[in-house]
């Protein structure tokens, strides 16, 4: 045993309430270093020796080094103290705060009451404390629009100077298109028929660049795109078609024409808003910058959320487009940059307005610091991104480094985060899948179907259904296609497909996900999904060649292929199947 | 390198804001395992080759299986993205979030900014969300009392059935001696010839039993100890004399003669308190319970915190004795049972009423989620208490076993928690320390030394300071002795002299703390605090038989015997000392 790779901490990812009877033990070994790994538990006010329990643990991720193992416990109390029991060949050796050791607990004397020496503890299970996201984003489908390309429903509002909505337009940094509100709604058949459940919009308030992250007024539609009244109007309309909506909160920074900002510049020190911003003296001048911005950006000056009136701002900003507009979530741009105590009061002043509100935090890089409970229910994914992209777009990593990559991820965070954490393939700042896969629609489609049968809601990027591609910004923002003549209406029928397979079945929205083979140099993988009633085994190929593959250790079924049809027979514990290069099948129990 | 032991976690006790400007980023190794560790960080905006930094590590703490690596940094913009870099021998391996790599990283590309494949991020540092105890704990010096017996200063208010305060009275469960709060402050002087700064009291509110645990009024004095005026004089004497004083919220449950539980009882279903408690079924019946209580209590009804009504009467109860008695602090009764979001409210309410009131939660165990800066500046330091008890009381550990646990603790929290951590060494739940010490006041005087001389906040509980002894409760729960015959002098007099010590000089407060000598199997261990202009170098003996040390590696210097007056001189960087059996030398850079 490698007593050195072991690893667990309470009260974190490790070790949190997943509702509020169940709390998830895990802990983290070296790769193939255990025969079994329990949990030693019990009261910890009744800790006595023919009270404690052993629990055992099942192995629920793996990367390159490590084997994570996880366990659900109800304890009666809602509250539990406990070690670890490993064990290989002959030896047995337990571990609690204090350290391994290799005696029986029970008679050692480490998990005494009022030990210090003693036992890691949960202490209580408060429901308040537990993280639990909406339950209805684990079945959800989002759509990401750029409401400046989506569609032109109201020709009225068009910017001067808007550019003709061809198929072939050719978006720039500061073009416009004419996209609006209006627009939405006169489509929202054509998400319905799409399978679309929920709607992320980047930011519709007042702005003053095309993508309107530069916000001039956060209460506010952008005139370009419709008024509020649009805005309630889109909000019912979509909720008629079962369609939520999601908006973006720029709160890290306003935009350059924010009128407190511009009062700054206008009255330096003197300016009532001073202290809204982080301004370092007076006057307020960009070369060298004397105020914080985002990234080096002069034209986005970076809000003092700490400030008292900036936080009563941007909480009724939170609080107007859910209670008063009837919006469902909310996505934080720049989560990361703002401070963790603003974030707990918009969480209050959000779920207040609406218990069922989605809150997804943007952040890039490991999240758990804001998915106690306290802040978010989610980040948008992307390590999971980038994982599919590298695997199955790219061809840039094996099997093994890609279950490696995506169960790292998994054990990064509760499982309830993961249940609603937000997939995403691309994005308004990434080139579009399509060319991210240098045009080849089979790697896309392999990105896509992974996506669609994975833990965590996928979101599709406008115009990707019907095969628009694009590289970075701004060659990701061209408008819509909507002459069916330029609409790749097969690639249409492949999304509306799986997403309705993934609305029929809740294993694979949130059931168990677990790897049956990803291996070292292998070009494919498969997967099962295990709900309730129902199970999938999914087998994907990602090389340009045939494939058999035969897979072991899988208990008795007879499936049928989903997409094609066929039946597959467990044979001797095992499934045989023959793959096309780059394709799936889909294998569902019958 | 043992790639497996290495271990990380962005936003928390590994990656932390030590105050507004300075990040302290620490990580952990197997022990002895490298050559050299270091950060590579730049800004997250600006990653280039040039303007990455590679800062070196220092190991910080060990223990029996790792070594860990801190270091401060500064970063200009409040944020940084960062990578670690370890080298031994010819090898030089890189890590970020993505994993292990052995290329350059500005060459492999993985620091790319937007690249999820990237570096561990402190996104930004918000000044609100760094954890800022109040500076007075560093140099503080807690007292704790027992109201009921510490000193009896109005018989006045004497209960029923008293007993004689005498030198050899017997403390039961259930008896009475007459300690109020004018006994109290009829004695501060005695407490300030101590050195006392801070007087930590258990519950002085209406309760029914001795010990006041079992609160019937939150917000009144009990009638045998006073009445809130009193406690208003005693706050202003204490004031004028330079002491402090902490009060024990009990805020996990309540006691059995609550009017609102008294209610439940009564009402049933029908009390409008019937959700102040976590009562399952009606009527409310103890056996078997069918309410939530702490432990298996029946007469502690656990309170439902998350309840409006009681967040807003426990709330008031913190905010009155802060801001309109004028207390300093609150030490938190059962803290890990009651909900995290109650704490963070909590918080606010006493900073907001006084911002340098200290928040000291009561855990056992491993309490990094109740230290990030919203809720606890620290809590009692119960795995350090036990580590100088089995060391120098007990004589169970060796050195380096001694040393392991307290560094184990030590790279558990951040840095600001462990300097106000309240170092206790016994108190009313525990025997006495010289009961713990057979009555072997030399064994006592070590643990004592320490205490003293160690990172944190340390607290005497009252009477030991002149030899008082006795068992758990009710035996540690008698009354102070006053008579000067029955008072052991000459252990006053080492108290005296070391808190005088401690409170002249810094580096015994928050200096750094280091080992010099900490090995497998000894009985003795050295360790060096140094401060801005002072180093002190201190040798403490645990055996019984005469000890001569000579320590390496100490840069040049010369020391006096701050006790007992010797000259120490450092040659060839090693400094020599004799001891004798159970002894410590305290030595001063002169």
């Amino acid at each position: 045993m490698l007593l050195e790779a072991i690893y667990h901490q309470p009260k974190s990812q490790y070790a949190y309430a997943y509702d509020n009877e169940t709390l998830h033990i895990r802990v983290r070994t070296k790769r193939n270093d255990m025969d079994q790994v329990s949990v030693v538990w019990g009261d910890k006010y009744d800790f006595v020796p023919e009270k404690i329990t052993t629990t055992k643990m099942e192995v629920f991720a793996k990367d390159t080094m490590f084997d994570y193992y996880q366990v659900a416990i109800k304890p009666p109390f809602r509250r539990f103290a406990y070690a670890f029991k490993f064990e290989k060949d002959d030896r047995t050796v337990f571990w609690n705060e204090v350290g391994f050791n290799e005696d029986n607990l029970s008679s050692s004397g480490v998990g005494m009451l009022w030990s210090p020496s003693g036992m890691f503890e949960y202490p209580f299970l408060n429901n308040v404390d537990v993280n639990s996201p909406p339950e209805w984003v684990k079945n959800a489908v989002f759509y990401q629009i750029f409401p400046e390309r989506f569609a032109n429903g109201d020709p009225s509002l068009n910017p001067k100077n808007v550019q003709a909505w061809t198929h072939d337009a050719v978006p720039t940094r500061d073009n416009f298109f004419g996209g609006d509100l209006q627009g939405v709604i006169d489509n929202l058949d054509y998400l319905k028929e799409l399978g679309i459940t929920c709607i992320y919009f980047t930011p519709f308030f007042e702005a003053f660049s095309n993508h309107k992250y530069d916000t001039i007024d956060y209460l506010k539609v952008d005139p370009q795109f419709g008024d509020n009244d649009t805005a309630k109007k889109l909000v019912k309309e979509a909720h008629k078609k079962g369609i939520r909506i999601m908006l973006d909160a720029v709160f890290n920074h306003s935009g350059y024409f924010f009128p407190p900002f511009q009062d700054v510049l206008k009255n330096g020190e003197k300016s009532r808003f001073k202290d809204w911003f982080h301004i370092k003296d007076f006057p307020v001048i960009t070369d060298p910058l004397n105020y914080d911005t985002f990234a080096f950006v002069p034209e986005m000056p970076k809000l003092d959320t700490e400030h008292p009136e900036v936080k009563a701002y941007l909480l009724e900003v939170a609080r107007y487009w859910v209670e008063d507009v009837g919006v469902d979530g909310w996505r934080l741009d720049v989560a990361n940059e703002v401070d963790h105590q603003f974030w707990r009061d918009f969480r209050a002043t959000v779920k207040k307005a609406n218990p069922d509100a989605y809150i997804l935090g943007e952040i890039w890089h490991n999240s758990m610091a804001w998915l106690g409970g306290d802040q978010f229910d989610a980040v948008m994914n992307y390590p999971v991104t980038n994982s599919i992209i590298d695997f199955f777009v790219k061809d840039e990593i094996d099997a093994e480094s890609f279950m490696g990559r995506l169960d790292a991820i998994e054990i990064s965070y509760p499982k309830q985060a993961n249940e609603v954490a937000f997939n995403l393939l691309d994005s308004h700042d990434t080139p579009r899948l399509l060319t991210i896969a240098d045009g080849n629609k089979q790697r896309m489609k392999l990105a896509a179907l992974f996506q669609l049968t994975y833990t965590g809601a996928p979101c599709i990027y406008y115009g990707d259904e019907i095969g628009m591609d694009g590289g970075g910004d701004p060659g990701c923002r061209k408008p819509m296609i909507w002459e069916e003549e330029h609409q790749d209406q097969e690639m249409f029928h492949f999304y509306k497909t799986l997403i309705q397979l993934r609305k029929d079945h809740s294993a694979l929205q949130d059931g168990t996900f677990r790897f049956l083979s990803a291996e070292k140099d292998n070009k494919y993988v498969a997967f099962e999904r295990t709900g309730d009633h129902e199970r999938f085994i999914i087998i994907m190929n990602s090389s340009e060649s045939k494939l058999k593959v035969e897979l072991a250790d899988i208990s008795q079924g007879t499936f049928r292929d989903v997409l094609n049809n066929g039946r597959y027979e467990v044979k001797n514990r095992k499934i045989s199947a023959e793959l096309e290069p780059l394709s799936s099948v889909i294998l569902k129990e019958m």
